[in-house]
């Protein structure tokens, strides 16, 4: 049987996306909480279709779930297929579960057609890589590979206040490889890591496309708590020269980086600059008063760390300019960094050659390939059209769009195995 | 007696700060509500002064108060100095009782020396100038020329809730000549309208100046709820083309209204622009998300109603050239506006000569001089050094300062009546 006659099973991805869709949906949207109710119910629904399917199971200490094809070779580096099962409250069916979805559906094509790989071929059903429930991104895949600042095991639900440590006790799991970052995976056993997830974003829907390759993950530098301090005064009384105006000074600030962004687009540079909170203090701004305080976001992401580096010192620079030129202060405060994570060159042309209409793009959102890719892994990505965003219940992908990277999933993943 | 030999009676003035502070502080600061017993009370308290120098009271069905030192001619239109004796809450000693206790320094001296002036020269201590406490500006003076929109008496106080109505009623005064337009006052018989006010804002501590002359009022043409409707996104995930930025576009509006401002600025236009309000939602908006709508004001202000009808044009126009261009839609909304009051030119020249370092600035704060200037009387202001601006409990003039403008004050009076 030729690699490209073979089809992942859509029919099994159907009705796993039914079945999630049925057991966590709660009222317009879905929630499947990380380490919680919803979650769990996700991963019984994999693990029951794996079962019938007849593949391996397995569950690491902290609940990531693996489900097994076994290769010729049992002790050579495995591949895995993975991404996430948990949502954001109120999100919908396709973020994170596509990607579990997509991997049983070639798991099972797999079977079917009785081809044995050279090596294993995993999916992971990833635990909690959403950061809503306990402010930690990663929790699974961070977890797995003993990055996670053990401190994390007090940080409270969100929602109900229960700390990770006692929610994993709870729910029959082991808070100790999280306590002695003690690796569950080892990475020079993983061959490589391949995700297909939704698009978040507008892109793929913008340029008529089903399915993209993933350049990688951006990575970002963000002043999160930044702050202008001027003083409040009458706003017809005080001359244009006497000011300490927050909001002018802050305008010209934001308009500057502006700037900034167009000059490393024009240049080719990965980024993208977003103040997505910006406010004046209710309390004391008022229609005809100068403001004397902004506070606000200063998010910059993109594929180059040092392209970030240098964004960020040009806003402190001009920081430093436009706080004395308006007579207020600017105070940037300290970035959040994250690490952009470069997908594997090899495994993106190898992806781009499977497409009809090949397209690269960056992914904006943070996922689970950002840690795998960390660890050193070749990792990749594929994206699939979705309408609407994620992180909230309008999510729409096609099963057709889906079909496009699942395939193209299957297809890699069996050239690999040659 | 020569003009110049005489003085204003600063004990009367600073005994008369000193009582209207003892009865009228609460706490840090002043609070003189409007047709409240603050406000009363120092109404009460310059009543007993004008008493006690036998002059001439009334008190009009609205309850401004009038003191009068008759002239030789009590027919000929009189002379009016005035300003407001309510505060703001927790606002402080001198905005408005300065010009009153001005004002009754310059009698109370006119009065020692036997000076008869060939007209009748009288205080009127305004009513409720301050617009907090019924949301309407100009209570007093704008009645006493039945100016106000009889609508205004169904407005309630802002602290109490009781309506204008009521509140005059209950104070003993009449709200038949507001809900008739009826002039208390007759512009023709008024010679002129002095106002001695502090200066609310900066310029004449930076320039070391104890009193200016006012050029006049700024008018205002305020976008009070204006509005820019994006859409919410991540913001990793969005590229720069596919942005419906609310806060980009907004940054860029305000922007460009700075540019606008600094052209006039260099053409010599009085002019000042400011956006002291200007939020992102706090229920939707995020650090990592692309904002979806700010609300903003930008408030217009100066001495030419041409200028900042261009100024608000402008506005409309780039706001009309910015949403589209960056995928969102602003909306400025209708302005409100008030007109500017430019004082008489001939009394303006006449108190520049009676300063020793003259110097002339607009006021950018409202005053009743504009309600006069309004209706045809020729008026005249003087500002008087203060410290820490005003509307808070932090006024800071000198007597010294206040004695310079007080004697400007009188010698322009004298000259008046020769």
């Amino acid at each position: 049987m030729s690699a490209t006659a073979l089809q992942p099973d859509l029919d099994l991805a159907a009705s796993l996306f039914e079945a999630l869709s049925r057991a966590t949906r709660r009222g317009r949207g879905i929630v499947r909480d990380s380490y919680g109710a919803g979650e769990q119910a996700a991963h019984d629904i994999v693990r029951a279709a794996a079962s019938t399917l007849g593949l391996e199971i397995s569950i690491d200490p902290i609940g990531n779930l693996f489900v097994t094809l076994p290769g010729r070779e049992r002790s050579a580096p495995r591949i895995i297929m993975g991404s996430h099962l948990d949502s954001v409250p109120q999100g919908d069916n396709y973020d994170g579960a596509a990607g579990v979805v997509a991997g049983l559906a070639v798991l099972s094509a797999l079977r079917r057609a009785g081809v044995v790989l050279d090596c294993d071929l995993a999916v992971m059903a990833i635990r909690a890589e959403e950061s809503c429930w306990f402010d930690v991104a990663y929790l699974g895949s961070g977890g797995a590979f003993g990055l996670l600042d053990p401190n994390c095991l007090s940080v409270a639900r969100s929602d109900n206040g229960q700390s990770l440590e006692a929610t994993l006790q709870q729910q029959g799991f082991d808070p100790e490889p999280i306590r002695e970052r003690r690796r569950l995976l080892d990475p020079g056993r993983i061959r490589a890591y391949l995700e297909l997830h939704i698009e978040q974003g507008p892109t793929l829907v913008a340029r008529g496309l089903p399915a993209a390759v993933v350049s990688g993950i951006r990575g970002c530098r963000r002043f999160r708590h930044a702050r202008c301090t001027g003083e409040y005064a009458h706003s017809g009384a005080v001359s244009r020269s006497y000011r300490r105006d927050a909001v002018a000074a802050t305008v010209a600030l934001l308009h500057h980086m502006e700037t900034v962004w167009l000059r490393h687009e024009a240049a080719g540079d990965d980024l993208v600059l977003t103040s997505g909170e910006l406010c004046t203090d209710p309390a004391m701004h008022g229609p005809s008063k100068i403001a004397g305080e902004t506070r606000f976001v200063l998010d910059i992401r993109g594929l180059s760390a040092a392209t970030m580096d240098e964004v960020a010192a040009e806003a402190r620079a001009a920081a430093g300019r436009i706080g004395p030129a308006y007579r207020v202060h600017i105070d940037l405060g300290a970035t959040s960094d994250s690490p952009p994570a470069v997908m594997d060159a090899r495994l993106r042309s190898q992806l781009l050659s499977l497409l009809d209409r090949p397209f690269e793009m960056a992914s904006g959102a943070g996922h689970d390939a950002a840690v795998f890719a960390q660890v050193g892994i070749p990792s990749a990505m594929i994206f699939v059209r979705n309408e609407n965003g994620s992180h909230n219940a309008d999510e729409a992908m096609s099963l057709d769009d889906f079909a496009v990277g699942a395939r193209a999933l299957l297809q890699l993943v069996m050239q690999f195995s040659r």
